[in-house]
């Protein structure tokens, strides 16, 4: 059952699509605190799961959140805002309900971090709609959830391919190089990456025609070779005379306004730029159609950026800044001068202060960008899906977005934002998947390999052994970092197996994919989803199940040479070094220490289930699905959901 | 086998302290590289164990480090230098050998980062001793290593009780609520710690007289309670006519000089700074002296801090850096600028290239800092532990440092520096303690509760039930983060329990510690140092063993009910609330999932061990060591090692 609730006069978000009654019962389960609050009271074994994409475990008891779309590349164990908010919690213990706070502002989840007992949801103002979900049980909530925000984005089945990406690719010859280096290694791969230098100046919608010469013949190229080039896009509008996008936004009124109506200036990449008002369907419909410019040259897949939206300095900042600290350099810098010095500089860089500087138009009123900061990147990204409806109606258009908000799922996907080289990124990765399946980001993964921070040749190997199973599957890294392509590695030979894996598994995980979005439901999922009393489950932070089939459980240390894994219930472990190189072995239900060399990937077939699994192949339009395997138990059959329709298939082959 | 080998002309470290002649042979294992450097190949299943203080597992393959004592509060996965240089490595696999780099300067390792068969030692210069260690097991080479650098220093018995620490305590008042309320829940507690704010205006060796006054009476009150004040020491004398250890230093030459053969001077809280010139034994005889002026007062152990040395500014870095913005806030910072500026804003503090401007005088020459920066450190707690055993050849004085280098542990322990309220950074904890034990640094532990950012009242419970073990058990936090005093949380209680049991531990800590030490052995070992042959204790990551009876495995996950353990033999489970509830059970050996409640301490005694137990006391004068208790194995006996000689205690009472 879904109640909804009123409070003050929210800001639309378009987060929900169903039209439901607000209900005249008093708000269950919440006490209101007085000061825009929320109270809840915590049982000692509940679980709090949710917030989409955040940092901390699958359980988010024990910390603060807050949701606010941040640039956070540094992101680490004591962060509080990350790229996305999605203010969805489900609460599984003593009672058992899903919440969606719907408010556009920022706000704070205190889920017993100051009191163990006490989870506190706190909004800047108290205009926000609250959805009150309960159910028999979580799959259940998560559902009908689903079903009120609307139908998932689907992603065309070659973005389950292999992706490279790195921040630094400088011109057509260095992509060049990359897929020939690929190709001729005969590792899989179906798309590469172009990071922000492929444009002129970082000017959105445009090519550096230097560096990347008659793009559309080497769009035509690279597709000749089975890869999908992927542009990005950024939020901000270079500041340039001549610049069409620019002409036409300033000419329209198309971008934020300051204080006094004059568009706002911030720098990012191509240093002074306005950003367009996403808010207003006009400047949507006049952005998204730009994206045609990309599509008409052979482009068919794109990443929005930098839409939190990032702000390196607002104009105004950099000049109060830059006063004071010429006044202080004057006055013989003691202590506290020094560090007044360092907190401004540091300061100036998404400083949620400016959000209170430049305005949007909303229903013919201007807003303060803090009423409404976490609808930005939703809305640049519902800008590209609106215009690929009109624009390729016949054919899917890869869309991922740094940043988001519930509704966003409908027009694309998310990565998980700029992540690091760490070990702990890594699990991170695997623990943000629920999560963002319940708020409907059903494409998503994390940078493989970890973006800032200088990767490791075993880190690169497990972390592939997680991302084999994720939608999104894309290897990128940072300027000035490690260079991750796989070949850059001694044991090039172990990563491009999982790759082929990954080939393999394709068939499986986009039906699974399919399934999931059709039917509102989690491709991943805690343990304790499924097995929901079993009390060993419920704890389970570094395992999921996927699909109806699988449960993945990969290393995640550094020279491990193996793992635990708890088995709510008897399993098939795989033990597989290539499609072709396996082992599978039946586990009973229990505690288990699983080993697992580094070129090997281990993971788990559920009690009766099997997949069905492929071979190789250079790219997914090459992948033959007509010779599936089946891998698992001998009796399971398998409903396999294509583009084209489900169809049930049994095993015809004995496993080996 | 001990072998010295030299290269170049070693500036003397004084690490080792026993008279080896240089080796006529070869050296062996490694192949010099040509490049200052040192290269071993690794096989697949080597472990790499050592390093001390650094970032990371107990096997340190994997990754990259240098040593290079910085003042890095911020530590991560990344990270490659903290606040100790510790050139110990001990490789165990195909081949099993100790290897020590007696090198003052900043040198790098790479274990298995570029490449992960290959380590490769980096020098800045080739002048160095270098020890080959070979002998039978890790524990063997262990002690001869520890055998050659001396024996490690002795804490103070009651530095083994709990004692509560802030960055942040104003005034005696403060202070004084802090005891009382200690005293008042019955918390046992035996020190409070004085961070920078008990002195006037940041000068080492004065009190604030108007925030502390007569601060004998107040050392007095405090002992009178049972506790003991626990001043830190910076290493920057603050520039201030009138000041006497100003003056002196001035006088005598006793600071660091600039090129030009100026004091140079840096700013850290006192404002602008020298630094005394710690190298040279006549002044680390003049600042040991000035101990005298607190030892004086009532005060009895000191930590020294700050003396990587840790450097705000250097006068000249932020002229020159300033002269810079200015430049470039008259040019219309673009993106570029505006990285340009940030980034020389945050390379101002702890800059290495600082490390070349200023100087030592080092057996009549002056050397510049980069050549001795890792034993700077090492040198100031050097004039403390020399000036004690004149000043107070009676009493031990406790004594630890931030920054040190191999030869410091005979004059003071080390807390692991300044670290974060993480999970990640308890793991850490527990995984730093046998590399430092390898190195001679027995009196160790972290700022438990973690010192940055803020804690959880969960997270304090966890560390606690890892610190009760360890000899140096800190509460200790950053002004602006949540109070961490144990009376601040919901579960005191369980927290009070806690620091019970320690009491109940601390016979028998005590007793291991003195043993370690007085027998040149490791405390707290990995498990395969005692399980050589062991495959699965090979890998494990997250359990020590402690002295000849204890193997500790604490919880380190938030929100766990418990965690997996790994038991290389039989051993008895203790499950322990309070030093009077708690149950013991036989384990058989191999993999378990242990279930632990937040209030539970958990730990296991080894087959046919036992430990002697005490009860609580309000602080250890109070201990009463006549009716200590065994659990463990009803037919052990214990050897127990206190101050005043040895004596094998037998089991009188049933254990539980």
């Amino acid at each position: 059952m879904i109640q909804k609730y009123v409070f003050g006069s929210p800001i639309e978000t378009d987060a929900v699509v169903e039209d439901i009654p607000v209900s005249g019962e008093k708000l269950p389960f919440f006490e209101l605190t007085g000061d825009n609050g929320f109270l809840y009271q915590l049982a000692e074994k509940d679980i709090v799961y949710g917030l989409g994409e955040q940092v901390r475990g699958i359980n988010k008891r024990g910390w603060k959140y807050v949701s606010c779309n941040s640039d956070n590349p540094h992101h680490q164990e004591d962060t509080v805002s990350l790229y996305g908010a999605h203010n969805f919690l489900l609460i599984s213990g003593e009672e058992l309900f899903g919440v969606f706070f719907d408010y556009p502002g920022s706000m704070s989840f205190d889920i017993g971090f100051t009191r163990r007992d006490t989870m506190k949801v706190l909004t800047s103002d108290f205009n926000l709609y609250v959805y009150i979900i309960t159910g028999e049980n979580e799959k259940e909530i998560v559902k009908q959830f689903r079903r009120i925000i609307g139908q998932s984005y689907i992603a065309p089945k070659w973005a389950f391919g292999y992706g490279q990406s790195r921040w630094g690719y400088k011109s057509a010859d260095e992509i060049r190089t990359v897929a020939e280096e690929y190709r001729k290694r005969n590792i899989p791969i179906d798309s590469i990456y172009l990071d922000i230098d492929y444009m002129e100046h970082y000017k959105d919608f445009t090519v550096n025609e230097e560096t990347f010469p008659e793009i559309e013949k080497f769009c035509a190229e690279m597709k000749a070779m089975g890869i999908h080039l992927v542009p990005i896009i950024d939020a901000g509008v270079k500041i340039e005379k001549g610049y069409s996008v620019y002409e036409e936004g300033v000419r329209n009124n198309y971008f934020c306004k300051d204080e006094n109506g004059n568009d706002f200036t911030g720098a990012v990449w191509p240093g002074r730029v306005h950003f367009p008002d996403f808010l207003d369907p006009e400047v949507r419909k006049w952005f998204g159609e730009k994206y045609s410019i990309l599509l008409e040259k052979g482009f068919d897949g794109f990443w929005n950026d930098m839409n939190e939206p990032a702000i390196f300095y607002s104009e105004k900042r950099l000049a109060s800044v830059m006063e004071r600290i010429n006044e202080l350099s004057k006055e013989n810098m003691g202590t506290d001068g020094f560090f007044e010095f360092t907190g401004l500089v540091n300061g100036i860089s998404n400083n949620t202060g400016d959000y209170d500087c430049f305005f949007h138009k909303v229903d013919g009123k201007m807003l303060p960008h803090s009423k409404v900061h976490n609808l930005y990147g939703y809305n640049m990204t519902k800008a590209a899906g609106e215009a690929f409806k009109k624009l390729s109606p016949e054919k899917r258009i890869l869309m991922f977005s740094r940043s988001s908000y519930i509704g966003a799922h409908r027009y694309g996907g998310i990565w998980q934002g700029d992540n690091k080289s760490w070990w702990s990124h890594l699990l991170m990765n695997l623990q943000m998947m629920p999560s963002l399946n319940m708020t409907g980001f059903l494409y998503t993964g994390a940078d493989t390999g970890g973006f800032g921070s200088d990767t490791t040749e075993d880190l690169m190997l497990r972390w592939l052994q997680l991302s084999v199973f994720l939608p999104l599957f894309r290897n990128h890294s940072a300027q000035g970092t490690r260079p991750q392509e796989l070949y850059r590695f001694e044991n090039c030979e172990d990563c491009k197996r999982m790759i082929e894996i990954r080939y393999g598994l394709i068939p499986y995980l986009y039906s699974e994919y399919r399934k999931a979005i059709l039917r509102d439901e989690m491709m991943y999922r805690p343990l304790a989803f499924d097995f929901r009393e079993d009390e060993d489950a419920r704890s389970v932070e570094d395992q999921l199940l996927l699909g109806n089939e699988l449960m993945i459980a990969p290393v995640y240390k550094q020279n491990a040479t193996g793992r635990y894994v708890y088995l709510p219930e008897e399993m098939m472990l795989v033990r597989m070094r290539s499609p072709e190189d396996f082992e599978t072995e039946t586990v009973e239900p229990g505690h288990h220490y699983i080993r697992a060399e580094l070129n090997e990937l281990v993971f788990f077939i559920r009690k009766d289930k099997a997949i069905p699994f492929g071979t190789a192949a250079p790219d997914t339009a090459r992948l033959d699905t007509s010779s599936l395997r089946f891998i698992g138990y001998p009796e399971a059959g398998y409903e396999l959901c294509e583009e084209e329709g489900t169809s049930v298939l049994h095993m015809f082959e004995e496993h080996k």
